[in-house]
C-alpha cells in the first residue's frame, strides 16, 4: 500500500496522478518499479515496448515461464491502483515465495505494461500485445515509436498468464467479497468520427440553413447512450470553436464493449447507420474510422480452476464473475492461457483519483497469487 | 483591397489568420494600419485600450467629432474583411475628402477597434465599450489589462458614429445590391454553462448509473437549436477527456440573439430551464453564468436618413435591413447617434477563410461614406 501511495505521486502533470505511454512519468515510475523488483531478487530490464520486465530464473532445462503482471500507464486523473496494484501484488507474491525458498519448475517472469490505457495514441493494450507481437501495420503507423515491434517475445514462450487488478465494478463489494476470479473480458471497439459542416456566423446564419456539426455529433453521443451495450463518448471536440462561430468541424471517440461479439458488432453497426442518417439529414460529411477492435476473451477454463483452488483457500466463497473494463490478459491470451483475480475496490469507482482498496483484501491478493503459483508448480513438477 | 490582403496576412496563428485582443498580430496590424492613417494626413495614437486612432482635427471652436470605423481583431480562422474593411474604407474615405480640399466643421476620428470579437475573453466589444466607458466590474475581473478603463472619452464629445461592414449574410446577394443601410443590430445573450456529473469506467459503469456530462451538454446543445431564435453553441469541451473513460465534466458557451430583446430573453430562460431539466435527469449539476448580454439597438432615425441619402447616390436602390451579428455600433450607440452601411459579401459568408467582397462593391461603399460626411457636414455648416 505504502508503493501504491509512492507510485502514486510519479505523475506527467502536476496536482493528478497521469501517466502515459513513454512519458517522463512512466520512465520515473520504471526506475523506481525496478527497484523494488530488484530489492525482490529479480533481474530486471525495460524491453523495447518500455514495459518492465523483472525475471525469476529456474535451472529447469526448457522451462517454460510464468507471466504476471499488469500496466503501469494510467488514464488522466486516474487513480492509484489501476494497473499498478497487479504489478506491486506480483512482486509482493514472488518476493514471498523466493523468501520462503520455494523452488519452481518454471521461470518467473513479472511485466509492468507500458501502455493499457491507450491515452497517449487511443490504441489500448500497446505494451502488451508488442510483447505478444499483435501489433498491426495501423498501429504503428500511429505511434511515433516504431521499435517497439522489438519487444516480440518467442512463440510458445510462455505457460500462463495471470494477472491481479482492481474490479472496477461493484459487484465484490456488493457481494462483500474481498477477491473474486474472472470468467472472460468484454470485447470493446473503439472507433473515431468526424463531422464536416460549414463554419458559418452564429448571428447571421438562419438556422435552417446551418450545417452544425457540433449538433450531429451532439445527435450521435446521445445516439450511443441508447445502442443497447455499454457505449461512450469520452473526447469531442469542435472546431474553429470560438462562442460566435457555428462549429464546422467535431471530432468523437466512440468506445462500445460487450461480452457478447455479436452483440457488440450489431451496436457498432447501428451507431454507424445513425452516424450516415444524421449526416445526410443535416448536410453534413463523416469519417468512420475503426481505431481498434478486440474480441470477448474466455478467461482459460484449467487456469480459471487454479485461480478458483488458491482464492478458496483466502475466501469464503468464490465469485466467478466477468471482467466489463479490458485488461493486458486480453492481449496476452493471443500467445498463452490467461487468468485473472479481481480485488474489490471502494464504490466500484476506477478512473478516478477516488479510486480505493482495503489493505486487507491486498493482502488476501497477494496470498491467492503465491498459492496459485505453487498450486500450478505443484501440477508441473 | 490590396490592404485588405496585406492585413490579412497579419495573423497569431501560421496558416490561418487569427488576432485576438492585444496579441502580437493586433499589435503588427496596429502598426500597418496606423501607417496608413499616417498616409492619409491623421494624427495617430493608441488608447489605453489598444484601439487605434486616427484624428482630422477641425480648427472650429468647441466642435465635435465624427466617429468612423471598425474593429481589427478577428475570430479564429477568419476571414480578412469582417472588421478590417470597416477601418480601411474609412481611411480611404477620409484620405478622398482631405485631398479634395474639402473642410469639415467637425473633427473626424476613425477607430480601430482593439476587440469586438471577443475571443479572448469571451466578452465582445471590448475595444468599443472601454471607449464608451460601458465596461463593467465583472468584464474588468475577466481580462488581465486592467488599464483598459483609461481609454474612456468624454461625455458629449461625439457627433456620431459611422460603421461600414460586410453584411455577413444573404440579402444583399440575392436582391443584387453592392450596399445597404442598417435598420437594427441584433441583441445578444452570451452564456456559459458547466456540467458537473462523474467521470468513470467506459468498460464498467453501467448505462443506467451514469452521470455523464458530455450527454447532457448534447442535450442542452439540441435544445438550443430547437428554441425558436438564433441560438449557438460554439464551444464545448471535456474533461477527464480520454475515450474509455465517461466524461465527468462538460463546459459550453451559448450565443443567443434577436432583433426582439423579449423573444430573446424568453429563449434565454427555456434554455435554463432545460439545463435545470437535463440535470435533474441526469444526477448532474449545472451551473449557469450569463457571460454578457447586449440589448438590440435601433439605429438613430436621423443619421440613417442620412446614410440613405448617400446611398442613393450610388445604388438604384436603397435597402433598409437590420443585422443578426452584434457591431462595435452597437456599444458606441451609449454615447452618441449610430448608424452603419452594409457591404455585399459572396455567400452571405463570414467567420470563415472563404470570406469574399467585390472591389467595385467596395469602392461603391467608400464613396457613400465620402458623401454621408459630406451631407452630415453640410447640414452642421
Amino acid at each position: 500500500m505504502r508503493r501504491c501511495d509512492e507510485l502514486g505521486a510519479i505523475s506527467d502533470e502536476p496536482g493528478k496522478l497521469t501517466r502515459t505511454f513513454h512519458s517522463p512519468g512512466m520512465q520515473r515510475a520504471n526506475a523506481l518499479v525496478g527497484s523494488w523488483m530488484q530489492s525482490a531478487g529479480l533481474e530486471v530490464r525495460e524491453d523495447a515496448a518500455f514495459n518492465l520486465l523483472g525475471r525469476w530464473t529456474c535451472s529447469r532445462r526448457g522451462a517454460k515461464t510464468l507471466l504476471l503482471g499488469s500496466h503501469l500507464d494510467t488514464v488522466r486523473d486516474a487513480g492509484k491502483y489501476d494497473g499498478p496494484l497487479g504489478v506491486l501484488v506480483a512482486i509482493a507474491a514472488v518476493q514471498h515465495l523466493r523468501e520462503a525458498g520455494v523452488e519452481l519448475p518454471f521461470q518467473v517472469e513479472i511485466a509492468g505494461f507500458s501502455d493499457e490505457e491507450g491515452v497517449r495514441y487511443q490504441t489500448t493494450y500497446l505494451g502488451s500485445r508488442a510483447l505478444a507481437g499483435t501489433l498491426t501495420r495501423a498501429d504503428l503507423a500511429r505511434i511515433e515509436e516504431k521499435g517497439v515491434q522489438r519487444a516480440r517475445r518467442r512463440r510458445g514462450e510462455f505457460l500462463a498468464y495471470a494477472e491481479v487488478h482492481i474490479e472496477q465494478g461493484p459487484v465484490l463489494e456488493n457481494r462483500n467479497l474481498a477477491v473474486g476470479v474472472v470468467s472472460a473480458i468484454a470485447g470493446q471497439s473503439r472507433l473515431c468520427v468526424e463531422f464536416h459542416g460549414r463554419a458559418g456566423h452564429a448571428g447571421t446564419t438562419p438556422m435552417a440553413l446551418r450545417h452544425d456539426a457540433l449538433c450531429g455529433a451532439a445527435e450521435l453521443a446521445l445516439a450511443a447512450e441508447k445502442c443497447g451495450v455499454l457505449a461512450t463518448v469520452g473526447q469531442l471536440t469542435v472546431a474553429p470553436g470560438a462562442s460566435n462561430v457555428i462549429p464546422g468541424h467535431a471530432t468523437l471517440t466512440l468506445d462500445v464493449r460487450d461480452q457478447r461479439d455479436a452483440a457488440r458488432r450489431a451496436a457498432v453497426r447501428v451507431l454507424q447507420a445513425s452516424a450516415k442518417e444524421i449526416a445526410r439529414r443535416r448536410g453534413l460529411r463523416f469519417t468512420w474510422t475503426p481505431v481498434q477492435e478486440t474480441a470477448a476473451v474466455v478467461c482459460n477454463r484449467a487456469l480459471t480452476k487454479v485461480m478458483q483452488a488458491a482464492a478458496a483457500r483466502h475466501e469464503r466463497e468464490v465469485l466467478l464473475l466477468p471482467s466489463g473494463a479490458g485488461h493486458d490478459a486480453a492481449a496476452i491470451s493471443a500467445i498463452c492461457p490467461v487468468t485473472m483475480l479481481f480485488v474489490r475496490c471502494k464504490g466500484g469507482i476506477s478512473h478516478h483519483r477516488d479510486e480505493s482498496v482495503k489493505t486487507a483484501d491486498v493482502q488476501r491478493a497477494v496470498a491467492v497469487l503465491a498459492d496459485f503459483v505453487q498450486i500450478l508448480a505443484a501440477q508441473h513438477a
